[in-house]
């Protein structure tokens, strides 16, 4: 008999109180493709697949948060909406348009100034929930984190929003927390020290956008192993970060590895990068895997340019089963809504079967 | 019998060319606030007011915009528009959604995200005839800037796209090719040198809202006074500078002055203000005066909150004659459409009259 060990779920309804109408994107206002329809959508997807044992959040409160995130940021982010209200803002969202851009370094007092210098972009619409929604997402994905902490083989965070383009003082792309990194940071703060000298993680991303956030959080670190496979940043989202010549710095040198890649990228040619990744995350030795998921790298996303087929993501999910190490998933994008659901648990079903034999 | 001396006008009907039909303000598209209207009703009110001499610019090429700004950003801005439709952008305009903000300092390859790297905000939206107006905007800068260097004392140049919130390499509120700046330095490089001294200009900027660009350009430099007063920036746009407490760098400290303004400031208030400044800019002694005219400081301007009336426009035209320098007015904002013509021509009147008595 196969005993298959499922990965464990976390997630919060609340997400849904972050729903913005529009994005501004390329000159127009488009409906904003980081819908709440796409968490709930993974969701059900999740509990037809049967078997994980789903869990809601329990509040671990501000400490996890602040071990990443700058204090100032988060105090803007927390009275950001209310702020904005008070300004005579829209209840549409608060949202930048005007940019701390270079050499503009004078940190602003006005409340609709502020979002341009805590914000890179115009994605990152702050609305009534929108505090509420991300702060219960970093919470799902810290209680993941203390899942395997406490021994669990594998856990999956399914946060929205999401995080990876969050840097310790900036919102952007979608993201306000880095859900991410604030679970690696908590999995190294609350392991056992080891004999063979600091605990350490990799963070692997595999969204389909370079994860800026990520990287800048721990460009000058050595204990955390950032590895991420992206479309190039000359042809794509987030642009001014993701070549291959970030190599980290400081002591973090060598811990940073950028894969960019051009489009229509297909199954074989991406998941023979993948296992090189692999190879790199195995010689590191890490303590603890997390691994910031999007599936916009497939086909038939309206944000991607890559060819992957349904059947890459089972696959991707069996190559990071054979690293064999404890592994948390972060939800990150994923905007093909009709398939998003079956991308989600193609990984998963394919790290547990792989975990199964 | 009083000879007034008139304001020799410079304008070029090409500023046409240059109309989006959105930006992005505050989480919605709304009409163009910076439309060809502005400087069609300023032209037809200078006609209907008589007397001065109007001229077309001729072509004094790049050299005098070399002098200010960035080649790389003039390279990038020239092509900006034929590299967006060619990237797949709409014909209504390139137009910055993701920037280059404080620690993001690679300077993107893709048009669309080079946008983000060379705009602070979303206001400058590039369309098919955008650079062509914008030239022709610096070109009528420098040629009323030719007229003062050969023996005239006042010229207004009607400039479109206006200028002051360009920096060196950034655009940004409705700005693209910062023309007081071009005219200052056109004036310092074609005097004759004087026997006491370096040729020293005065950029005054009396816009509702403070000449970041400008000041930026001139801020580690003694030759250049630049004296702005403007709505606090913790209030309004541009935000991320025009306090007081900046005031210059190196060579250039004490030759920046900030004078940062409450809302509904009236005229009296205003013009002690402003004789203040006339104060500094006389006891700096310069050669030549430019004038970065807005009106959007007018009671009524949808951008602005002041409350100046048409009545201190005439004030600040007699104010300025008393500095009996060498004028030249560079148009900027004012967005008051249906009293733009007369705020401007009441300065021009004020300056004129003064000048006869």
């Amino acid at each position: 008999m196969i005993i298959v060990r499922r990965v464990i779920i976390y997630h919060s309804s609340t997400h849904q109180l972050h729903a913005p109408v529009h994005e501004f994107f390329e000159g127009a206002l488009i409906p904003y493709q980081e819908s709440p329809t796409r968490a709930n959508i993974v969701l059900t997807a999740l509990r037809e697949a049967g078997g994980h044992e789903i869990r809601l959040p329990t509040d671990h409160g501000w400490e996890p948060i602040r071990a990443i995130h700058d204090s100032a940021y988060l105090d803007w982010f927390k009275s950001a909406y209310p702020a904005w209200l008070a300004a005579g803002g829209s209840t549409s969202g608060a949202v930048a348009d005007t940019f701390a851009v270079r050499q503009l370094k004078r940190r602003p007092n006005h409340p609709k100034a502020a979002l341009g210098y805590y914000a890179l972009d115009a994605t990152t619409v702050i609305t009534d929930g929108t505090f509420q929604a991300a702060y219960d997402s970093a919470q799902v994905a810290i209680c993941a984190a203390e899942a395997l902490s406490q021994g669990s083989r594998s856990a999956f965070a399914l946060c929205r929003p999401p995080g990876h383009h969050a840097h310790a003082d900036l919102c952007g792309g979608y993201c306000f927390l880095n859900n991410a990194a604030i679970a690696a940071q908590w999995l190294i703060d609350h392991s056992t020290a080891e004999p063979s000298g600091p605990v350490r993680a990799v963070i692997l991303d595999v969204d389909f956008h370079h994860g800026n956030g990520t990287q800048d959080i721990f460009y000058r670190r050595s204990d955390v192993l950032f590895v991420s496979i992206h479309a190039d940043p000359d042809r794509q989202y987030p642009y001014f970060s993701g070549g291959a010549a970030e190599v980290g710095e400081g002591e973090g040198v060598g811990a940073t590895i950028n894969i960019p890649l051009p489009a229509r990228i297909n199954d074989h040619a991406y998941l023979t990068i993948l296992d090189q990744a692999c190879d790199r995350i195995s010689d590191y030795r890490p303590n603890w895997l997390v691994v910031s998921l999007g599936v916009d790298t497939f086909e038939g996303d309206p944000l991607g340019d890559f060819a992957l087929t349904n059947e890459a993501y089972t696959l991707i999910g069996r190559s990071l089963a054979e690293l064999n190490l404890s592994t948390l998933f972060v939800m990150e994008g994923g905007y093909a809504i009709a398939q998003l659901g079956q991308n989600i648990t193609s990984v998963l079903g394919g790290f547990e079967s792989f975990k199964a034999t």
